[in-house]
């Protein structure tokens, strides 16, 4: 298992979040998801993180650069499914998601991309 | 990360499977599957398995029953993004995946429920 699936459903694309993270599944999952946007035309990526109980420095930042990656292709990213223990580290290691939206669920982080494009 | 995340779209419940199942994580998938279905009221289980390139007897069973579990509660499931070798391999097999519905990706899975429902 190497690559982490991308779900489609109409304009946005869905990623869950539920294996540890390496340097080359955060690179493949980048490509594949860039890849999805520009092919689907996509408006917005929500990821879902609901299965992680530590988030560190590398994920926050991975998180933050495929948003960036996101953004240039006109698509918004929505972080929904955050514990709060995730929460509280974050905010104690000084990790701010930069340029990344939250909300509490998958249908919350979709409503806040529909009511953004309006 | 010892449980795979349920997401909630609507009436509709969404698993993702990408990591490899084993006996604990197939049976806490299961309790949490039924809970959800019962709590949110839930209409159908989505369940993709694009990021899996083998699958075996094991996962093939699991997912039966988790039809079967979720069919008694009144909820129809539909396994989506099966790969073309997966599909191979199965028939070879003869693993049928009893009481399951399959389609191509989650939206033609979602069109199928809401057609299924009228």
């Amino acid at each position: 298992m190497d690559r982490i699936p991308i779900l489609r459903l109409g304009d946005y694309l869905i990623v869950t979040i539920q294996v540890d993270m390496h340097d080359r599944l955060a690179m493949s999952l980048q490509d594949d998801l860039t890849d999805r946007i520009v092919k689907d035309g996509a408006k917005g990526v929500l990821i879902d993180i609901s299965a992680l109980d530590v988030v560190d420095s590398f994920i926050g930042r991975m998180i933050s650069n495929t948003a960036a990656m996101a953004t240039v292709l006109d698509a918004q990213t929505v972080v929904v499914g955050m514990q709060p223990s995730v929460a509280i580290t974050l905010v104690e290691l000084g990790l701010t998601l930069n340029g990344v939206r939250t909300a509490l669920n998958i249908e919350k982080g979709m409503a806040l991309l529909q009511q953004r494009r309006r």
